[in-house]
């Protein structure tokens, strides 16, 4: 005898597919979506619908967008000589917040990880080179995380740009603002005293 | 210009409302379904639906239905006698998985909490006080959580069910199975002296 109704274990088993949420949250959240007002229920699923129908990856950046070129591709004002490239959307978004990048972006959806599977051809690498070798790019950002994986990514692509001639950099290691020399690890103390600067 | 399309930003929206998911949270869960099949999403959308607007609570117990009155209540091998008071659906399955436990349960929907403004009329008390008015019940096990609301929800119940007669009891404290003395936080190794037994 199942302890729950059919369709509520059907429902906790969508949510536990979902990252980072597992069996006991996946229960908690599905007893809460049936606490509130159906029709709120009925919204949540008409959202979920309508953004995964609704969007597209721009055919540019491969961020995601609701028409076929995203609006930071669109953008007149950007600079178009400046190339950032990110893992995923969320990072576009915290590049943004710096108010300071005035560039292009490229989404690659993932880093090459051979721990987790993950090739080259799993992420928009192919995208990347097409765009690069259009040219019009005088440098390109690599904005991978400062990880295994995200240096590995860095890396390879920094060996597959070569030949196009676009200065390729890669964003700085070091302390965080606000950080305390205390409490760093020692990878990020080595980075931070690798890339000392006068002052 | 938001970073996001509409529909995008709609759906995080949603996913941040819901309890220990967070901003942040929100944006992973919604960027992993954007990149499944959009049956997948579909389906999903609509066993949340189907969840809210197929169940109901059961009336005798409260607990989470497709059917008016759910099958453990309706089981005529469960021992009437023997109540247990849970705040959640979810403990039910918890008390269900030792397999020992044959009464009836009766589920309140949270604690009373002044902290988290939880008064009694926000739990399902007036009709576990119907129930035990009916008569029938031998005990009543008092199975909230053992913390603060928990024990204040035990209490208040304790005092509330005295004029019917059953026999009113709480879940044992102590040591949980399989953990180390040496770990165990102060209260519980207060409470584990405290209900000692001879051996």
């Amino acid at each position: 005898m199942p302890l729950f109704p059919q369709s509520v274990e059907e429902l906790t088993d969508h949510f536990a597919k979902l990252p980072g949420i597992g069996r006991k949250g996946a229960v908690r959240l599905v007893f809460h979506l049936l606490e509130q007002e159906a029709c709120d229920v009925r919204a949540f699923a008409d959202a979920m619908v309508a953004a995964r129908e609704k969007t597209v990856f721009c055919r540019e950046c491969q961020n995601i967008s609701d028409e076929p070129v995203c609006p930071i591709c669109r953008d007149p004002e950007r600079d178009g000589s400046l190339l950032c490239v990110v893992a995923e959307p969320r990072d576009v978004a915290a590049v943004e917040r710096c108010r300071e990048y005035n560039g292009r972006y490229h989404i690659l959806h993932g880093v090459i990880s051979p721990t987790r599977r993950k090739s080259p051809d799993d992420i928009r690498l192919k995208e990347l080179l097409k765009r690069v070798e259009r040219g019009g790019f005088q440098e390109v950002i690599l904005a991978t995380n400062p990880d295994t994986d995200g240096d590995t990514t860095a890396l390879y692509i920094a060996r597959l740009l070569r030949p196009f001639g676009a200065k390729v950099t890669r964003l700085a290691y070091g302390l965080p603002m606000g950080g305390h020399v205390e409490y760093a690890d020692e990878l990020t103390i080595l980075r931070a005293l690798d890339g000392r600067r006068e002052v």
